[in-house]
């Protein structure tokens, strides 16, 4: 993760080429305090936001060598962060719904994963979720599983954003049949790729406090420490680990973590479901992130996550979508719009979790939380140009009283039109123009025959 | 609501002559019991389905004169029922979020409707819910509120089946400025649009019982079975109304709905969110429906409905997404996801409301709160012809392990390809064929402009 202030390298002279322009829409830039800018011009020179502001004071460029979004009746938005995925799960999306937890874990998902994963069909099941992801708006993810290198192939094939980390688990897991090798093999996925590519971030992700000992947690956290990566890992999830960590080390999960020496700034924790008040407080005080992931939660039904509570005390805090097995789709719209609901539902306070604190989650907020808040997350001169536009032309976000409660309650991942990453158009007027869908889906469906 | 055994007028005969032909793709019928058919082909003759199974037992007929939709690579099901709408509210989408409920009602929803809702207005707002309703797959609505001649219109000219309801409130409300005249008024609507049109039932729309007195309730109740039909009724919406009617009338609300008289089959009861066990019992066993609203329960905080007890109950259920001022979209897709998954994490059980449920409450069931089980909600021989069909060519929806766990846990209002009522083409490869979308998008945004 580089720091620099990028504004100064990029501040623009009037002579300077333009590669991309997007324009006439309403820029919701998600910088704090900033209102939506109405006919808003955004100029982006190679891979960064050169300027960003009305139409009125940012003149159309003269050179004739760029090219031109349209984003007339479109909000001009910072790309989505998908905060805590599986992406290669899209391959077990719908294989087992409505089941007792046990029985989908053990008996389904477990089964299904030793059974079918292999480095071909992650990388399918990858691409195909880097496909959905481009869809539906998200321009960075924060993926944890096995056979990683596929995950980073496919990543980097799709032009999205990513912060990748090798599964650690102390039981045999796909890829890495022997769990005394699961270290070792963290680092080298870390040697591997630490300097690959510069959108991509690698991390390792420990599978929870309880499948991994205390040596691996401390290790694979030393390891992070070495790299200057994350470390991504699911936290109180559900009430049985809660006992389970209880039982096993007399304190609560976020506290024993704690003990470990776990819980600082590049601690990435998902769920977080069930942590008390003290937990929050840790996690805050040490800056660690903390993902919300309320479909996944509600599915498997491990219970709602505090949300209000935690973005109360101020907690670094992303908003992800979990992996397709139990959710089962990526679209981060959908997932704002419950995790606004389900807070207002659980509080019993219809002004709590504002449609702003969703949509902050689910960018700036998630950036944060992976480190690269410094880069994406907001349309700002000088930042990353990770940027999509969301067309307003369907009748369900008609009229629009207020683009941010449009973007959280009402629209969808399939309003959006336009995804750039890094500069680059992943996706322009819904046409996908880094990935081949057609072939992907088809390389999938097979697979899933398999699967059946 | 007639009632006959339609079978016995449509069986086909090989010579008769077929309108229109839906065949390729996998049918999910949700006649109980019975297995999605895959490569299914429905023969529709004028306004109902002739036939309809595999297509290697359905010969292709051989006249000249039928269009075929091509379904291939997607799910042909009944058109979804949306048990609960405030249509027109669609005006006021977005205009009033995240707010304290009384400040939400009071000072911005109630006045926004006292100043801005007419006949004019309330018939753009209904035409752009129809378009919204249309293109996210809803063939038939039931819908309560004011200047509903106006809806009526809309709904007629858009081409959907609706159960439309006038609204009765003893307060001055948008139209009927003195409340003394709520039930005549009532009554003028079911008398002029009771024999207007087969695909619109009529109905009235008793606001609560906390805002509508015991003779009120009693002579609406009077009135709708007089013409024979439904009394729709907010219902347990909020912990405060079951209070008031507690203090007011020592019963709660269903409780004293029955001791006036009201609940029986012809009720159809929305929200249900605070029914107590005996209350519920009492609404199954005098063969009442429930309409569950979870978004719109959830966004204002009023509590979640115990879905599980009530389908476990066997009571007669639909789901409707209420009113856009408090969702704030028409998408029952999303809303089936939400009420499984609500469902899920309420009684902490992951098998808990199945998906196959809220697709049944989405379809057949709602059809039967709305008493119109016989005519559709289902794909039968007979049945009337209201289907639509969900493409599957999007990266969300693949792969495909079970359709109806895509249908409720991947897929979206906007996956709807066709759409068909009463045998007529509403949607075409999504494209509108029965209202102007442009047009009507515009007025609304007209509307906005004075709204703001």
């Amino acid at each position: 993760m580089e720091s620099h202030d990028p504004g100064l390298q990029y501040g623009r002279t009037p002579e300077e080429p333009v590669n991309l322009i997007i324009q006439g829409g309403t820029a919701v830039t998600m910088v704090p305090g900033q209102q939506p800018i109405r006919n808003a011009r955004v100029l982006i020179k190679k891979d960064r936001i050169m300027e960003i502001g009305p139409s009125s004071e940012i003149p159309f460029p003269k050179s004739s060598s760029m090219e031109t979004i349209d984003a007339e009746s479109a909000i001009i938005m910072p790309g989505l962060v998908n905060a805590h995925a599986h992406t290669a799960m899209t391959l077990f999306r719908g294989f087992a719904d409505d089941l007792p937890l046990k029985e989908w874990l053990f008996e389904k998902i477990f089964p299904a994963e030793a059974n079918f994963l292999s480095p071909e069909t992650v990388y399918r099941g990858a691409l195909l979720g880097c496909v959905e992801m481009i869809r539906s708006g998200t321009t960075c993810l924060a993926d944890g599983y096995f056979f990683q290198d596929q995950t980073v192939r496919a990543v980097h094939a799709s032009g999205l954003r990513g912060l990748l980390a090798q599964g650690i688990i102390d039981f045999p897991a796909p890829g890495v049949p022997d769990p005394k090798q699961n270290i070792h093999m963290g680092k080298d996925f870390l040697e591997k790729w630490h300097h690959f590519s510069h959108r991509i971030t690698t991390g390792l992700f420990c599978h929870s406090p309880a499948t991994c000992s205390k040596k691996t947690l401390r290790r694979s956290h030393e390891i992070c420490r070495e790299y200057d990566v994350p470390l991504q890992i699911h936290l109180s999830e559900t009430e049985m680990e809660v006992a389970e960590i209880l039982r096993a080390h007399g304190t609560r999960p976020a506290h024993y973590l704690d003990q470990l020496g776990l819980v600082d700034s590049h601690l990435i924790a998902a769920h977080g479901v069930h942590l008390d008040k003290s937990e929050l407080k840790c996690l805050h005080e040490k800056d660690a992130g903390l993902v919300h992931v309320p479909e996944s939660n509600m599915k498997l039904s491990s219970g709602i996550a505090p949300l209000e509570e935690i973005t109360a005390m101020g907690l670094k805090t992303g908003l992800g979508t979990d992996g397709s097995a139990s959710n089962n789709n990526l679209d981060l719209f959908g997932e704002m719009d419950t995790a606004a609901k389900l807070s207002k539902v659980l509080t019993r306070r219809p002004d709590a979790t504002k449609a702003y604190q969703v949509l902050n989650m689910a960018t700036l907020g998630g950036a944060a939380v992976l480190g690269l808040d410094k880069e994406t997350g907001s349309l700002e001169k000088g930042k990353k140009a990770d940027i999509i536009v969301v067309d307003l032309k369907s009748p369900h976000l008609c009229p629009m009283f207020d683009p941010v409660s449009a973007l959280v309650y009402s629209a969808g991942g399939s309003d959006v039109k336009d995804v750039i990453v890094d500069g680059v158009s992943l996706m322009r007027e819904k046409e996908l123009w880094s990935l081949d869908q057609d072939e992907i889906m088809a390389a999938v469906r097979e697979i899933a025959k398999k699967i059946r």
